[in-house]
């Protein structure tokens, strides 16, 4: 329906549009029932509705109404699968029409900077570009329902520990390249109805305060069409909020900011077109929501509950299998151990954590898919709550795996280990775990490790077992996709979407997380995850890209069908690949860019393409990437844009980051000149590689040149001496030439020189 | 001799106070003959003299009169001898007399940030507190003599790469604990008559004209009572140089510089005041000069050659040595293989090149202290001016290798790969040697490789050898130093001054070195060396402080006098250390600090402190380490000071960083109260830290929760849940109250609040 929205802020008042940028309370926004606007309600997410319909709060306390729980997007990204995500936020959207949600607030597109950060559970990757496709995805699902999406949190919300006061300082090229690129694919390409503002501050100025976030990028370049919410109580000073672009305030505020900013426009400090801005924003999307409303819309939850178990079958991640332990054969007595076959975590804890429709419990799923429920024991193990090993169950866990064909170990992080709030301190598991599935390995060789964590863990046992299965907070149905999987019901198809280390030691961000008092530097730069350990040649546990299948893939024949383009053209990369081996599976292609010469610091590989696809035995399927100019550039921060430098660049085809299996190169040529200033201290190289320079500056040197050698005579002929003086005539500054002159060349005449070279 | 050099200086034209800015010419600087002031010469150093009679330049390209020749400061460092520095400096003090130099350039206190800095074979070391102590006893020992030093390059001159125009970007902390931290203890201990001034650009302003570095930190804060010089052709813009403390430029500038100066004044852009007081710290060095003028002094060269020798042997690093392979026992045959055996590499290239009185021939001596000389054969084996195999030497010698019991490689970097003027790109051995002594390793089991080179290398064939003797650069009479070493006339005392890497990429300035066009962030900050290595956990090939001796010490019997001191005071550490072998030898024992918790990063230790000890064979001697408030602080940007948080150090004392073998914990009390500036978003943890402000913020927080937990039920059933809200709690800012009060705490009274707390 078309409605004359500049009309209908013309008729409010001062108050009335000034109370429409905050909440009416915890959950809803205010209406105006004079003039037909109504109050929406919005409701955490991102996996799963926590509608509260009692007691409110943001940290997932309260109770909800019953909802799917679907898999965390630690684990979504390990599908690397747009389409799931995307009927995941179809799902979404349905649970939210069906109770009356107007937007559902998610998905986060935080980068998972280090491991340790609380909340990681509840972000894709540490990878802006798988993260930003999967965003993408969730999102477009989800407002397929007449729905809308909060992408969070935006920008730089990287860790939990002092997230109300830290000031992340990150330096612009880092910033475009990892942090915000993370959130520009998904608001240019999926427009979410709404951005939520981080807690944190960005290079000294709040999120919910920063105008170059909020209007310059988000607005302007991105081209954002909807408003920005604050994260629940991340307003500071309402009016600088407002001014910077930060349309609405949650949760309510008592009517405090609402007087703020009437006053801020009755002295002039705010413009009431400004204002007006702002409610134009907010009306809108409350009116996109009434108008995509479904009256009496229900949803089916056994079916949900299907979905979510084969989505979770997609998000877990098989990281090792010797001897193809897996998947299970029928007929082999099984002990399941551990306490989290009975008691799964299968999401985290915070604003994200919701009321499951049903719970499937893995131990029971395996015994049915065991088929004889007799051969299939459980015991417990450990205990979930309390990190010290009871002996006692130790006995009874190793009695039960020597008595077994295969032990299935189930371990993982209790929820008081990694939650919103706080981030951890370590990358461990409880100590009776880890030294548990030791002491099991002792004595079964047999060992699989079923592991259910929202991020990255340290395995110091990961020698001793054979076949570990990465199941991450799988949802509400990670019981059945977990059993599926051990028993090859459904081919594992997930690949990390995050680098496991070996050590918390090895993470770029170790020596500078989670910073000093309330400032955090991110020294590492753009060197976030594989980038760094690919760069750095540290050896991970598990690479980033990492998973694996039942069966065998083959790659071959890459194709580029242009092997020199403009950096204003894009290019086609084709592969093919094969299903080799005799069950069917997916296998998830990823394409990556290497610069191999460049100006500025590079990581080795970024990934810049990557597609899942579905392979019967025997099938092969060929597979095109297109790359543009964005998949070889990095960020110019003199030329605020994006560049390429022409040159050489890798086009790497692999099923992993580490596991390159094909590879070729093509040339991309510049098409923009980047013009220096060239003061009195500009070296010699810079202006040689100016075209328009160089000659003026070849005419210079080879005087200078002339008059060296008659002093010091044939440099060429001493050892070392030529490198050095020729490095010496490359890196000579202009001045330079007034310092070897002794008087000649005055530093009136290298004013002159400089005024001329400015001029070209 | 008293003079007035204020009266002198009211004599002097303006013409001629602006003359003694700058030089006479490549090595003089200006006297006034009508009022007695000479004309002194300055010369090149560190480890000899380099004084130029004929065409002059500052690369070591033209000739100079012969001297002795020191092992360069790479090797200097690892004898961790103060008194040996002390006794190469009186003999450098001695040559600089008998050749009327009035003051040596020298020496170099720059710390290794990377190994491929190309002038780092003159530099100490990756530690400033070791590199510090190395400079002082240098400085002193020439001082003692009545010659004047040059401590340099002040500052932050880590790089040769574009060294002119290059921008240092540093942290003040890291400044003031790593890079100043070097120059500091010379500049207060030993004060350098004169100080250099580095040719590249700190923080943005070229060290020439860094006020900051010149004036502030060096004459105010250290009380450096000497004059500065610029590096030869540093000067940028002359009266900026004067301004920030850049009392002389060298070399001549051919009036240039010094018209300026007389401009500067006549139109009040310079005080004269700062000019004379400019040309009174140069007079008072050159009339320091002139009265310790030791008139037709002379040096007896063959003595400062046996002592060139003797400190040769104390450079040198016994980094491997299996099976006791090394000393050589008499009446082996012995294989000399390398061209290094026959032209050894000593001194490294650029402005410390200097012309020896003579050299050692390792082969040479080798043979004379094999005795029976026909059991000694040498063999080229590759060329040191070429990279690649030449497969008929390699013949010969795997055939002189197989002859033979034992073969010593001589292996390095030729001075193509390191020089003064340009940096390394890798760490590599040319490849003809490292391939070279792989396949001597093929044949021969007993192969010994002594390494000539000034930085670290990469030994992919570290473990296919059994000894390795890191000889560095030694020197004249490096030859003899060897084959002391190698048959154990002299036992092996040398540790690392500096890390040996595994690869390149371990090093902490990897990623960001040599930076971005003119532009270089020390982003890995504090952590430089083994700071790094030991805090990442990364293992290098030999750690810092690493070597061997052909006997064993045992270490017993650790006791700190004091176990609980106030930051003001001082404490001793004792230690015991006993030759429990066959032989005399040389240990030096380090004894590092490590803080045990800390608000702010700090490395996982720090050497503050070492001696070498002299041990006959069961000698036993007790050292005694004093600490003061330094050994434990960090640099508090904040504060302006050095600070030490209260808390528990450990004190370790180490064979080297890795090995450390007895450790003992102590308390540091601080004096000092560090207040934070209270504002509306400052955290509840930093104000319950603070003793004054605590009570009223508990008062608030009692509040809070008690309105919190009613509305939230008892919290500290659900798992996960008590963590986050203690969490919370603690890192609340103060406006959080007026965002959950929902208007009851109004932002006028958090502004009441934060004004009452910071009077406090």
């Amino acid at each position: 329906m078309k409605r004359d929205i500049q009309a209908l802020i013309s008729e409010m008042t001062l108050e009335e549009k000034a109370g429409m940028c905050s909440g009416l309370d915890f959950w809803h926004l205010k209406g105006v029932e004079r003039l037909g606007i109504p109050s929406i309600m919005v409701t955490d997410g991102p996996h799963g509705l926590r509608k509260q319909t009692g007691d409110s709060d943001h940290l997932g306390i309260a109770d909800s109404v019953p909802a799917t729980c679907f898999p965390s997007a630690a684990g979504m990204a390990s599908s690397w699968n747009r389409d799931l995500i995307g009927k995941v936020g179809v799902a979404l959207g349905e649970e939210c029409q069906a109770e009356d949600i107007a937007v559902l607030l998610g998905p986060g597109a935080n980068i998972k900077r280090s491991p340790l950060c609380g909340r990681n559970f509840e972000y894709f990757s540490e990878d802006p570009y798988l993260s930003s496709e999967m965003a993408t995805s969730h999102i477009k699902g989800v407002q397929s329902q007449g729905v809308g999406t909060s992408l969070k949190h935006f920008a730089v919300n990287n860790q939990e520990h002092r997230r109300l006061d830290i000031d992340a300082i990150v330096d612009e090229r880092t910033l475009r390249e990892i942090y915000l690129a993370s959130f520009e694919g998904p608001v240019k390409n999926a427009q979410p109805w709404t951005v939520m503002s981080a807690y944190n501050k960005v290079n000294g100025t709040y999120a919910s305060e920063n105008k170059f976030l909020l209007t310059d990028i988000l607005k302007e370049e991105w081209g954002h069409e909807g408003f920005t919410v604050t994260d629940w109580g991340a307003s500071n000073v309402r009016v600088d909020g407002l001014s910077a672009g930060q349309e609405l305030e949650m949760p309510a505020n008592g009517g405090m900011g609402d007087r703020k900013i009437v006053e801020a426009v009755r002295n002039g400090q705010l413009s009431e077109e400004m204002l007006n801005r702002a409610v134009e924003r907010i009306l809108r999307i409350i009116f996109m929501s009434m108008d995509h409303k479904k009256p009496n819309a229900t949803y089916d939850m056994d079916e949900h509950h299907l979905l979510a178990r084969s989505v979770a079958c997609e998000t877990m991640v098989l990281l090792k299998n010797e001897e193809n332990l897996l998947p299970l054969s029928k007929g082999k007595k099984i002990a399941v151990i551990g306490e989290f076959a009975q008691k799964p975590r299968y999401q985290g804890g915070g604003s994200s954590h919701i009321n499951p429709t049903k719970i499937e419990v893995p131990f029971e799923e395996i015994r049915k898919l065991a088929g004889d429920t007799a051969s299939v024991v459980y015991v417990q193990g450990y205990h979930i709550d309390k990190d010290d090993l009871d002996a006692a169950l130790v006995g009874e866990a190793k009695q039960a795996a020597c008595d077994a064909d295969v032990a299935i170990i189930f371990a993982g992080l209790p929820d008081r280990y990694e939650s919103e709030g706080y981030d951890r301190k370590h990358l461990r598991m409880p100590e009776n775990q880890s030294q548990f599935i030791k002491e099991i390995a002792d004595v079964q060789s047999n060992v699989v490790v079923v592991l259910m964590n929202g991020s990255p863990i340290e395995m110091p046992w990961v020698g001793q077992v054979k076949s570990i299965l990465e199941a991450y907070l799988g949802g509400q149905a990670t019981g059945g996709a977990i059993a599926d999987l051990l028993f090859g019901v459904v081919n594992p198809s997930g690949k990390l979407a995050e680098t496991f280390p070996m050590k918390l030691s090895d993470n770029p961000s170790f020596l500078f997380f989670p910073g000093e008092g309330n400032r955090v530097e991110y020294r590492e730069g753009i060197f976030v995850g594989y980038r760094y350990y690919d760069t750095k040649e540290v050896k991970p546990l598990f690479p980033f890209g990492h998973g694996l299948s039942y069966t065998t893939f083959e790659y071959s024949n890459i194709v580029i069908d242009r092997k020199a383009i403009k950096d204003t053209e894009s290019v086609n990369v084709q592969v093919t690949v094969r299903n080799t081996g005799s069950r069917s599976g997916k296998e998830i292609v990823q394409l990556y860019v290497r610069d191999e010469e460049s100006t500025v610091m590079r990581p080795a590989k970024e990934l810049k393409g990557f597609n899942k696809v579905d392979l019967q035995p025997g099938e092969e399927k060929t597979i095109t990437f297109t790359l543009d100019k964005r998949s070889f550039a990095y960020y110019n921060v003199a030329l605020q844009d994006w560049h390429v430098e022409s040159g050489e660049f890798e086009i790497l085809i692999g099923r992993s980051s580490e596991d390159i299996v094909l590879r070729d190169t093509m040339h991309v040529e510049s098409t923009v000149t980047v013009k220096i200033k060239v003061d009195r201290n500009t070296v010699v190289t810079d202006l040689l590689n100016d075209p328009q320079r160089a000659p003026i500056v070849q005419g210079l040197i080879q005087q200078f040149q002339e008059g060296m050698s008659a002093t010091l005579g044939d440099l060429q002929s001493m050892e070392g001496m030529s490198e050095m003086f020729s490095e010496m005539l490359k890196y000579m500054p202009l001045r330079s030439m007034v310092t070897f002159s002794q008087g000649a060349f005055t530093d009136e005449m290298l004013d002159g020189l400089v005024y001329q070279l400015n001029q070209l």
